[in-house]
């Protein structure tokens, strides 16, 4: 794993790094072989022989990376040590399918399976919010508009406000759909369909069903499905990141109304020792901040995705997809982390809001308005989705 | 308008220009006025002076965009000159509401219709490909994969991942929500809570309904309306832009598979006499290559979302977010126009099968595949959803 | 101009606004005519006739914006004015010249009359950080790292860091170059070179000179000029978001060690009498976090140049780069206002210094350490390039 | 290494990987000791130990990514084990310094190498091209404009245009500062001035030599310098990337004027075996459409540079620049070797000019204009500067 300089990304081990790739293309290799059975073109005892082959691989990820170049992908020379591996089941690996086919479904896989951990540390980070919310339901504090005091507000209804951000991430997450790809050498299915006739019908479900995707039409050039997964994740560090930066900003000494909490090793700085660093919020932010240029880097190659198969569109989508699950995962783990350790200092937020309404400086006219029917209302909505 | 570097932005004239955000602005407010009769704090003369006060309004764009940076918005001028221009009813501008609650509804107004307007276009698109998908169902050409020939595909398949690809924009835009935002100075809906007492809660779905918008919890530091928005936005030039840039290849001279409709006076050069160029398929093409840009700008701005209102993040949100609503909808309208007109030369595609073929440059053993089958899928879910 | 939904661009009328953009392109077709001169192929009374008729054109802007879809380009349908105004001068009118050629070299124009008006924002701003840094040479303050306290530095080192930023940004600026553009239809000089035979080799540096740019080889497809003119300007919008920035968080009322100056009318709230927005510091905040999208948008358009006029990529340039030098203009005249303004509250650096290390959170082993020689070397370097 | 979705990464292992980091924060550290002899507040034994304890060192990359962010960076975990093993030179370990000074400094270095390597192949890349100029100066080609025949041009230019755009982008890397970081805790360097007094002004010049990086003012806040060094990489991959897209072009089977050199093994589909890919092109291609977002986030990052140590802007920085340099020495070498092996077919492309002038479709009136001139010109600018 490593990733000195991604900290945090020990969190994401296995949700897009070598290792997990290539065991998510070896996955889809042997659901293909199912699907062959399926389809009639190959036996119950080929498939079998696959998934051993498969399960027993043992992928030198630097010389396939070399290899990698040399295809153009790593699926070639991938479906290459397969082949050898699996004996007379040769002929049954990869038979009428694509790299294309092979990568894409590789990858939503892995996105699949981390929007899967991503929801679980929203939902964690939702819980602790909905309890804060509760607990400060009335706390009175100051509202800032523009970095300057505005009107009262209660930490109650910031807390609901970073649940209903938290909120509208998994709502998100749950509208995503993913497809399966096949398409065969350019979207036609061609061999498959010349191998096994009527009963190539039967490829794609089975492929879906084998690998708990959905069945869909290929896609090879449409990436909407891509696109959209991403832009999802970027919801996900949005939210996440609007939290953080709020921890950073009341974290302030000068402010000092919340803060992260401390924990053994952590946040210490390399000269001064009486220093406490808030370290998780200061990732989150940083992730919020590189999430938006990879999904755009990903709808550039959607508008770039010609012929039936583009020329480096696709090539380009890899590394930033992969990054972006690592990043969306690692940035959920340490915002839940966050969220659950977080201390609030109520009578700091009251103490100032006496200082500034002395001041002339707080417009408590309204006192705080709604404050708490949204807060119940945020809380009842989160309740109602995630009890 | 003018928009003499943004060619075809009179295809999108009132989608966000300075006159379509003056009118989106005073057209919450005056919803707001009848927010304030239904909880009970203007009366029906006043709300029905301030309509007219609005419509009456000749606002001075120029001296409006001045005065919107000393007072950071231009909500805070219009307020000024609509109070001026209510006389006795001026009380009634603006009670209780914030900046932020009349441009963030104004922006989703002018939203709203900019998608109206983009989702009719994609219709008329798909329409158009549907039945080029139809009427080239089995008419042979080659696939390329990588620039390279790589199989026998059909042109009905090609235009049936288009389709595809635009069944899917429209899906995502039909997906969206459009939030009315009412907060009051932070978020509380203070003021009007004071005035209004238990009635205050009807002010925001009075002002949800007024405005044909839904009804939400205050977003001012949540915006992942706006971004979802922007996303689908986005998936719909993507879906557009690769329809373009196969249109542009598959134009080259060298290839001649399909021709850009010819129109008077358009596509000429300005030295050379012979030349028709694809314009519509160049500004299609040139407006999916800086619409995903526009969308990671506000999710930055989104993630940047601080305190109850945000320095710098809000307000970066105005210029891209205006801007996207009108590259989507010139883009919508040209490229519905480029597949209305264009030309499709099957001979030509079955020409370079046989040329291909004959080079031994083309894997033709399985045929077309599926290609029927999947063109007949991708035509029947467009109808099933569009007739 | 207006600009309604961009706060302060008035401060950049002119600088690439529709009617600028045209006065640049006829600029460019009235030296043109002066080169034709130079290559022998008009006569000086016909130049003098195409300057005449530039100078008398009175241009339908919209009209133009229109036109400018059907030709692909602006070009065209200003050189259709142009040539019939300009009688019978009109065979000199853009004789041998290519849309590209007009509309890259208007831009070049453009840019360069922007990037006066920057640096001389950037000139101001600096000498006016430099005046801070020497003022507050040795006024201790907290210096905050990973928004805690750490150690003791002077809000003249501050200062002098943000002087330094400019400082750097300047140096961009002036190493930019500045290239007409002149290639003809395709990049060859053909059409010139059959006209004027020998005399041709006259025409690109009689068009640079006239123009007061440099002569250089036809780019049209090499784009470096365009995007090393963005990135500089984006340098600069880092230099002065980076001083916004740090003035908001330092105006925060909980910091309150400089503030924003007050002017007439300015700040105001639409609904919070007491407050003073920090308006300027905002909208440059914001311009910061733009810019870098939008020189991004021309890497990509560069990457994707091809043929010898690409088909859409050089059209993606033009509203980022016109948006771009209006970005950095206004962010540099607001810059200059914010820092000639800027309120700077030494007592309260020195008091939460107190306090600070009375709380036994700050490290003040080391005093202010380098801090005034530091400062004296960036004053000394601005002002040894700039007195 | 690995980099299983990075194709052709291995061309630039050691640029910026882990390991490569590591080492690059080890050399700091080291020279860091040598500085402090200059300082007079270590001697030279302690020195030589620190230097032998860091070429000893075995560190665990996996277990220091982790530690890093507990730390928030990975320079405290790294620094603890070097203070272990430099026993009782312990104390001359990072004394005076901060992480962020060894980081920045770290990265510097590894970008100064990374420029080494790059512009080694971008000079590989120039020489290729220049022979390809000189070789085809004359030979007759047909120029494309918005992908449409437009007039005759030679290949010689083509290849000048594509020599000139290197060139250009050796002239930018030639132009970069590669500055040393050292600014202590928090820009003051207090704590080696309390230490050593006036022998502390030693300390920056010693480790900048001691580095081979230039002495600098403190730009821990002023990130300048790096985002100039990305710019500068990113206007390489788009003149790399222009050429790639050229090639990608003109090798379509259609066109077939240029073809990729075959390499054994490089370029076979997974399932066509009459398929040859044009993999280098290709990964430049996508290689050019990535590098823009990655130097915009770090623009981000720099305008957001706030404090004396930012909250998260810092941070993101790393996995961008990191990735920036491997992408650019990645495409650079893929490029070299892309335009080493190009295979150009002079006859097709005259006999295209014949096609094309027959079918009324060029405009040949100007012949080839000033071409050879062009190239000589371009050649001539190549070969002073890199003879």
């Amino acid at each position: 794993m490593a990733g000195v300089l991604r900290p945090g990304s020990h969190r994401a081990t296995d949700v897009a790094d070598d290792g997990a790739v290539v065991a998510a293309m070896l996955c889809v290799e042997v659901a293909w072989a199912k699907a062959l059975v399926a389809a009639g073109v190959a036996t119950e005892a080929e498939a079998a022989k696959v998934a051993e082959a498969a399960a027993g691989l043992d992928v030198d990820l630097d010389a396939l990376a070399v290899a990698a170049e040399a295809a153009g992908n790593p699926v070639v020379p991938l479906v290459g040590l397969l082949r050898e591996a699996a004996g007379d089941a040769a002929g049954a690996v990869h038979r009428g399918l694509t790299s294309q086919d092979v990568l894409d479904s590789a990858l939503v896989l892995l996105a699949r399976d981390a929007v899967v951990r991503l929801r679980a540390h929203l939902v964690a980070t939702g819980d602790a919010l909905a309890s804060l919310a509760r607990t400060h339901r009335d706390d009175v504090a100051v509202a800032r508009t523009l970095t300057q005091w505005a009107v009262p507000t209660t930490f109650g209804l910031r807390a609901a406000q970073w649940l209903a951000g938290v909120d509208d991430a998994v709502a998100r997450l749950d509208a995503l759909s993913f497809p399966v790809q096949y398409g065969g050498a350019a979207g036609t299915r061609a061999l498959l369909a010349e191998l096994a006739g009527p009963g190539a019908d039967a490829a794609a479900p089975a492929l879906a069903a084998a690998l708990g995707l959905a069945d869909a039409l290929p896609w090879h050039t449409r990436r909407a499905a891509v696109t959209a997964i991403a832009d999802a994740l970027v919801a996900a560090t949005d939210a996440l990141g609007v939290l953080a930066a709020d921890v950073l900003l009341l974290g302030r000494p000068e402010i000092a109304e919340v803060r992260e909490g401390a924990a053994e090793g952590r946040g210490g700085s390399s000269t001064m020792p009486h220093k406490q660093n808030p370290v998780l919020s200061v990732l989150v932010n940083a992730a919020a901040q590189q999430a938006p240029g990879l999904a755009a880097q990903l709808h550039l190659a959607a508008a770039g995705a010609v012929d039936e198969r583009p020329d480096g569109a696709w090539h380009a989508e890899w590394p930033a997809f992969a990054r972006l699950l690592e990043l969306a995962v690692t940035a959920g783990s340490q915002a839940a982390e966050l969220v659950a350790g977080l201390q609030v200092d109520a009578s700091a937020m009251a103490a100032r809001v006496a200082v500034a309404t002395e001041a002339g400086a707080l417009d408590a006219r309204g006192g705080t308005g709604e404050a708490g029917r949204l807060v119940d209302l945020a809380v009842a909505r989160w309740e109602r989705r995630h009890a």
